[in-house]
């Protein structure tokens, strides 16, 4: 095939668990589905970009900005090991690299729903991945989901993919 | 890849202007982008699901229940010539086999909302791709929108794709 790669954007975050680090089950889940059902085999026909975006008061964090593609790319931060947000990215990006599948993994701050869309506008991708809870229609008042959000305003067709019924944690509200 | 092929139903109609004969510009951009982004060169890993939903109060129709997965399987219709709904899986299933990807097309009776909603209960797709014209806020309060309800309702991942810009009709609201 000739035509340029399909370019999917995954939001992807990090688990409110203490003892889950890194990613969070939905978006681990958003990632694995695009790999397993989209992708398959034909990993030279698209390219992953791998959106974090940090909450802005969360710790001091200044990898923004930056572009990560391969592991190697996340050897100097091992070594200062300061920037949480990083790790989770690394996450990905080694996944990407084993499958052979081509990706650029960034971070932003601020709101994620928001930034999400302002980066699908700056990003221009194919199609926007986004992990969900599957929450009820009550629970989602109190939390809020980014998924619903983007669906409704990002510009580009999106999908959001709810976690496995087994991989729920006993407070369904965490992730 | 051994797995299963990746199965994706597609939502299709008819369109609504008279000028402009079977598939609708949604729909049709839909099954587009599905083979464009998704398939791609890699049709053995993929089966098209093709649904077509006819509103109960058109003209009497029988074909529900049949499936069809070949041109040839339409050549007893083109006889009787009286199957509009079936001229529109015509379409689509060609394209399919053009391109050489597997592909089932059927027709259901009823509110096509719901009735894509039943049917992914029933045939358990990986993932359903709907069109949508893309209108604004006020304008929908008027004509409604199937994608909407099935983002909300249809138990799969669900993705809508909205008509190009330049694809438009004089009345948005046309399709």
């Amino acid at each position: 095939m000739e035509s340029a790669p399909t370019r999917v954007m995954v939001a992807v975050n990090e688990s409110t668990m203490k003892d889950h680090p890194h990613p969070s089950i939905s978006s681990k889940r958003a990632f694995e589905w695009t790999l397993e059902k989209m992708v398959r085999s034909n990993t030279s026909d698209f390219k992953i970009l791998l959106l974090h975006v940090q909450v802005v008061d969360e710790d001091g964090f200044d990898e923004v900005d930056s572009v990560y593609a391969s592991p190697e790319d996340f050897r100097e931060m091992r070594e200062s090991n300061k920037a949480k947000g990083l790790h989770l990215l690394e996450f990905f990006v080694k996944r990407c690299h084993e499958i052979g599948v081509g990706c650029e993994a960034w971070v932003k701050k601020g709101d994620p729903k928001e930034v999400i869309c302002q980066e699908v506008i700056r990003v221009r991708p194919d199609l926007l991945v986004v992990g969900s809870r599957g929450l009820g229609r009550f629970q989602k008042v109190f939390v809020g989901t980014v998924g619903a959000f983007c669906v409704k305003h990002a510009e580009c067709p999106v999908i959001t993919i709810k976690r496995n019924a087994d991989e729920t944690p006993s407070d369904p509200a965490d992730d």
